[in-house]
């Protein structure tokens, strides 16, 4: 009994932080997108690039999740975007609480879009809430067509799958067909977007949809949101 | 405080289960291989081609971590080797009780070495004691040379690192040199070794070097160990 008490009450302090970050959003209008992959899928290059095409159409930030070292930050600021390092020391997720605290490291009240890049992993941040607008998938064309079949939790939770590193499809065996069909199977409503953050191949369409998705949100939030005094 | 004594409680739980696993392996002179990586490193892949590599020298028995289905355990018997499938069912790594049972579902008095392929998650597995002889690292060349540095963990603990998927290192920017400096200043011990499980290349290498071992060990042991009457 007593495990599962406590296992409770860290997961009620979670969804407590979470709850409070949800609402810090709602108040902004500010969307905040939670991307999740295995490590070395691209996610910092594909930020970077999507700051580099939304220059003069969104104002995003990022928070930076890493085990140890702050290389993604520098490689975020590089591209031309406020961020903040957490350095989890070893803890396998980002959790409520620190994005609790990064909200506040970030300029929130100029940005249109808050971006988390959660610890590389596929499995542990996946169930993980952190109060974020939307959960986004990365998968690399290298890690192969198997891992929605074999790691489903983020594919089944995500609004948006980016199938990165589509410049080296010819080097691999990858199905692109197979893989579609695997995560439509585990969730019907997702967006899956075919990338290459290195060479730029498939970035419109991706940043469209992220332009609508900032925009949406802000004029939804407006006509529900009365507007402050 | 209540925290701390659970923890500790789940804790000694694996690390009875671990030390009933070492006092197994060492009964019978089996040196066991837990290999750790991201997803898509190429695990299984590898295991499948050192399988096929030793075929005739050394007889490998493979326990296969994942959180759903049993594509993994399918492919190592295919490849030749009996194979008995974890699924941890959403957990991010295995469990020295999970390991302990599958023990027992391998034809182990046959074996002269054991891989457990572990759930694909670079971080978790890394400090998750299984009783095993020793921890294996899989880095693919696509996964980029920073993972070292920002995934510090299984790095300093493996015996040995496989630098995978070496065969597309020209469709990438990954450096070699920068990586091996990096793992040597975290593992002053670990052999590194370059390979594809896809082309071979660098196999034999990777596959003289377990042959040794597991010879290694079965002498070592016949030394230590008082022959069974």
């Amino acid at each position: 009994m007593r495990k599962i008490k406590v296992r409770k009450k860290i997961l009620i302090a979670n969804e407590e932080y979470a709850a409070k970050n949800r609402a810090f959003l709602k108040d902004r209008k500010l969307p905040c997108l939670n991307v999740i992959s295995s490590p070395g899928s691209g996610k910092t290059t594909l930020l970077a690039k999507t700051i580099e095409t939304l220059r003069g159409k969104l104002s995003i930030g990022v928070i930076e999740g890493d085990i140890q070292t702050d290389i993604d930050a520098k490689r975020i600021r590089k591209a031309g975007a406020p961020a903040h390092q957490i350095n989890t020391e070893g803890a396998c997720h980002l959790s409520a609480a620190q994005i609790s605290y990064a909200f506040h490291k970030l300029p929130i009240d100029r940005l249109d879009l808050v971006f988390i890049e959660n610890v590389g992993n596929l499995v542990c941040p996946s169930t993980f809430d952190l109060g974020e607008t939307d959960k986004i998938a990365v998968l690399s064309v290298p890690e192969g067509d198997d891992k929605p079949a074999k790691y489903p939790m983020i594919f089944a939770r995500a609004a948006a799958v980016l199938i990165n590193k589509i410049d080296i499809l010819y080097a691999t065996d990858f199905n692109i067909k197979k893989v579609k069909a695997d995560i439509s199977k585990l969730n019907k409503k997702t967006k899956i977007f075919l990338v290459s953050a290195k060479t730029g191949e498939g970035m419109k369409q991706w940043c469209d949809w992220l332009e609508k998705r900032a925009i949406n949100k802000r004029t939804k939030s407006a006509k529900k949101t009365r507007p402050r005094q």
